[in-house]
């Protein structure tokens, strides 16, 4: 039986139909064939293809934009933003503009053309999340920047490559998107004093309905208004507005959630296409606080966006509970 | 070159990005054949696939719930939201819930298989929008709802059927992103005492860049800052909040500047495929100093989602002003 759920950060409404769930399962993407170009940009031994290194993992005795790396990071190629130059602002009769300013970076996440991030091991995935970090950090150093996203694309038409890959973007505003989750957290905390995650992360912890994986320091839910069908979220337990200030020892735990969720998106759902991205508080470390930076990643299984742009109301045939007990138990879908 | 460009409404920054240009035209959608079912379930003959009339304009001499009806209007038959039950709302700790109940209706634009809304004479493009209304207004009497919208998707995978149909939503709250709008609009009323889509308006008349079509009562522009290429909306010129008080004597040149607007982006975009959203005020009359209602048109022509659903970004590689340009002069997209 359908019902409305209030999404408590977006202070939006979600229409979740479970009766609609064998509509979902029809029309399903299959993974379309993930068509390479060759040579693929990505690779080792194409390093060429690509602007030189901004920070880069690898082996010893390995030189420079030259194969042997395990993590590497460049200037994305065709960049959103550009880093040149001066922030500039200015008015045009009513309206507003800024210049394209930004950092753009691409990070190639394994030199293995094939690899899945299910496929990495948890100390291949620490060294990815090491390097997000690393940069993260380093790009808060520029003042024209307000707010910086990690993102990652996983499967056509939403990446051009299969080979894995993974985008930092920093801003010099803060986007709508995010800003709306600044805002529902700071009202929540103007009512209640406390952060909304956090209580969100009590809540579900003892229900254990919606909890898809675990450990010391982190759990991967299905958000109680999941807008999309396993829709997932990565939370720390610990209070933290800043993913830059999870530090070293965080990192362990970190990859091994992501290693254990990435697993089991891949059996339950046949390797389905999704968009995974960081959000985290502004780079000038407001909002410290009220938000918790978390990770959320949506598979692409669903085309019905007409709806959501229209109205910003999502529509989504999967209750979280089923969607968490799928992806817990790891049982494919059917 | 690209710039950013703030949306005076949302508040959120969109990147304008015309040296992408090309990109968009080799990624263009060519629109994907649109297979029909067979039968389809909204030629005439068989209305007996779909539920009881609720609103129809038909010929003399004909009966209900059978052929002879211009403009047809039932219950969907697999609704959103359900039009029976009392609305209950309940809290589950932490959480919000509501029943889905409200209304949906299926409007089935026409009753001849094979035409585009761009082949609407005028009389039946006002047909349609005099249904449109009727209907509008008498869901505002139901006190369970407080906003509708009248949608439209055109193409597959977004619509299931390729006869013109279209959908009527009446919901328990106001969703998100149209409260956005609202919260937009008051805050620059607050600041200016005007209306920002009046200020707008004036703004697209003075410069001419941004106006795709205009007749006496209604203009059709590009916006400023577009978040999809070929954004198009449609306004009154004259302050309204609702659209169920535009009257009789609206209907002929709302009707006229659909049409004009229609044919133009079938012949410039290759018949895109797209969706179609009334934004109007709330049912219950509110936001009416500072909200204008008005039509707003996106083409499907780009499947970079990632970015949007991660930070409200958008990234749009055709300028406005482009846009603007070719739609009015008709001129197919090369």
């Amino acid at each position: 039986m359908s019902e409305l759920r209030r999404d408590p950060l977006l202070r939006r409404w979600v229409i979740i139909a479970p009766e609609r769930r064998a509509d979902l399962i029809d029309r399903r993407l299959k993974p379309a064939p993930i068509t390479g170009d060759s040579p693929c940009p990505f690779c080792p031994g194409n390093e060429h293809l690509n602007p030189s290194e901004i920070l880069v993992i690898r082996g010893e005795r390995t030189n420079q934009n030259a194969p042997g790396w395990l993590v590497r990071i460049t200037p994305d190629q065709r960049p959103l933003l550009r880093i040149e130059g001066t922030l500039e602002r200015r008015g045009v009769g009513q309206f507003d503009l800024m210049s394209a300013t930004g950092a753009h970076e691409l990070v190639i996440d394994t030199p293995n053309h094939d690899a899945h991030w299910a496929d990495f091991d948890v100390p291949h995935m620490e060294r990815l999340l090491r390097s997000y970090l690393t940069r993260y950090n380093d790009l808060r150093n520029d003042r024209r920047f307000r707010h910086a996203v990690i993102m990652k694309n996983h499967g056509a038409p939403w990446s051009r490559y299969p080979h894995q890959h993974s985008h930092i973007v920093a801003m010099p505003f803060i986007p709508r998107r995010i800003d709306d989750e600044f805002i529902g957290a700071k009202e929540y905390f103007d009512l209640k004093e406390r952060c909304v995650f956090c209580d969100a992360l009590r809540e579900e912890e003892t229900r254990q309905e919606r909890v898809i994986a675990a450990n010391a320091d982190f759990v991967a839910i299905a958000p109680f208004a999941s807008g999309f069908p396993f829709e997932t979220w990565i939370l720390p337990r610990r209070h933290m507005a800043d993913f830059g200030a999870i530090g070293e020892r965080g990192l362990p735990a970190l990859a091994g959630i992501f290693q254990e969720t990435m697993s089991k998106l891949r059996t339950t759902l046949n390797d389905p296409h999704f968009s995974l991205v960081l959000h985290s508080g502004p780079l000038n470390g407001e909002r410290s606080a009220e938000f918790h930076w978390h990770w959320e990643l949506i598979p692409h299984l669903s085309g019905e966006l007409g709806l959501e742009w229209a109205t910003g109301v999502y529509f989504n045939p999967i209750a979280p509970e089923d969607a968490a007990a799928c992806l817990r138990e790891g049982v494919p879908l059917t």
